[in-house]
């Protein structure tokens, strides 16, 4: 387990996630350190895959603060849209995102689509870790609840009739894709990472 | 210990390097294969940090070979001259690279440079590691010696007062950048890579 691990995101929510995660599926780290209360790092994410992209951001944040440090990055894959949004998910913030996916599937039989995350750790003079995560499910014909956040209100996950937004926190969260990367993660840590 | 481990590059000089390694550093695998006797694959090298390019192709070669892979990205950097070539040591083939380095730095006290390897193994479906390999050294004022590649003829390893290309192999494999970062992902390998 590590001592410290900055979570390297500006978004308090995410932050929050992590928190949760790391209480709930076991301890990556004693304390999580909110990556703005020690810098002050903007990271363009340049990459092509959702894994360089968590890569950049851990390696950066670990560069300015000497700390172990935690990043992601995801996104939605519809199967009719090949692919899209993709790598933009998240940036494609401007219009209403759930909107402009109903509107592309109008009509379209195929609703199946994929949630996928990509978690990076990266411990100074040491090494970097990427594992990944995947939730899939269909998207639905409207809108609905009130939970989450994103595309959650329209993606009915695999083995469930309600979407992300409808489902409480804790089952969304024993099933997402940021769960599963964050189990990978556990998983797969270097268990001599003080060495 | 990985069953099977591919070699992700198509130089088949590196991949001797890697059998070396393996057999000399401890075992990261039991049988190395040559990825161009599997597959025909180029990956564009568009990251902006070597360890950006040494996930790629080993993420690249894995998604085609549903086998774990092995991919290097290494480069010079000269204090002198703003850590150039660095990302771009291996790809500056056209000209004389040796003698472009000894006219730059023509004239300059400090002859400070380092190698830099960053070594990627990626497991289908479960993690990709990354570790990094620092050798620091000299520029020396003239190119000497006949043995390794690339820069090795004008580089003095710090403690030595030969370059790479004038001491014996066994004594640059075991002190290179290659070298440690390949003990590192020795060291940092999930131990329980089969789980």
């Amino acid at each position: 387990m590590l001592k410290e691990l900055v979570i390297a995101t500006a978004n308090e929510g995410k932050y929050k996630e992590f928190q949760y995660l790391n209480s709930v599926c076991g301890n990556l780290a004693e304390k999580l350190i909110f990556a703005p209360e020690i810098a002050n790092l903007v990271v363009e994410e340049t990459g092509k895959t959702y894994s360089e992209n968590a890569m950049l951001k851990a390696r950066e944040w670990s560069m300015k603060s000497g700390l172990p440090c935690l990043a992601d990055d995801s996104g939605l894959e519809v199967e009719a849209l090949n692919g899209a949004p993709g790598l933009f998910s998240a940036r494609a913030t401007k219009g209403d995102k759930v909107q402009w996916i109903l509107n592309q599937l109008d009509g379209i039989e195929n609703r199946k689509a994929k949630f996928v995350a990509s978690l990076s750790i990266c411990v100074p003079e040491k090494f970097i870790l990427i594992c990944d995560g995947i939730c899939k499910g269909q998207i639905s014909k409207s809108p609905s609840g009130a939970n989450g956040f994103g595309y959650d209100p329209v993606f009915i996950p695999d083995g469930f009739t309600k979407t992300f937004a409808e489902l409480e926190p804790e089952i969304k969260n024993s099933i997402s894709h940021r769960t599963t990367a964050f189990k990978n993660l556990l998983n797969y840590l270097p268990y001599n990472i003080n060495a």
